[in-house]
């Protein structure tokens, strides 16, 4: 991960912890300067390690939202 | 992505299409004969190739769930 740049806006919330300590964690951040964006994504502790993630617009995580409210969790 | 199988199980739905064809899917997948867990990615057209996705659990998708809805989006 070497080069690449984060700054974390805001932590929105943690979806779950893991035995080793790193969380599922949805943020809002800015990649390389970008403009923030939400993220979902693993942590580790403090944040210093990162893991596999995805980002998303404001319209992608309203349509989430909506497909989720519609489904039987 | 030499050597990973898939088989998606079930077609959640789509968060958003890009100018490319390729969408921003949540789907239920099973990865490499694994247990089928809930899997938000990018996709091309007819789930040729794959981009960067995340897979989640039905506790994590409920409490995403519950931070969406406590969101103004």
């Amino acid at each position: 991960m070497a080069g690449i740049k984060f700054e974390i806006h805001e932590e929105i919330g943690i979806l779950s912890d893991s035995s080793k300590g790193w969380t599922k964690e949805l943020n809002i951040i800015s990649w390389n300067g970008n403009t923030p964006k939400f993220d979902l994504r693993d942590w580790s502790p403090n944040h210093e390690k990162m893991g596999k993630g995805i980002t998303l617009t404001n319209e992608e995580l309203k349509a989430l939202k909506n497909l989720l409210n519609e489904m039987n969790l």
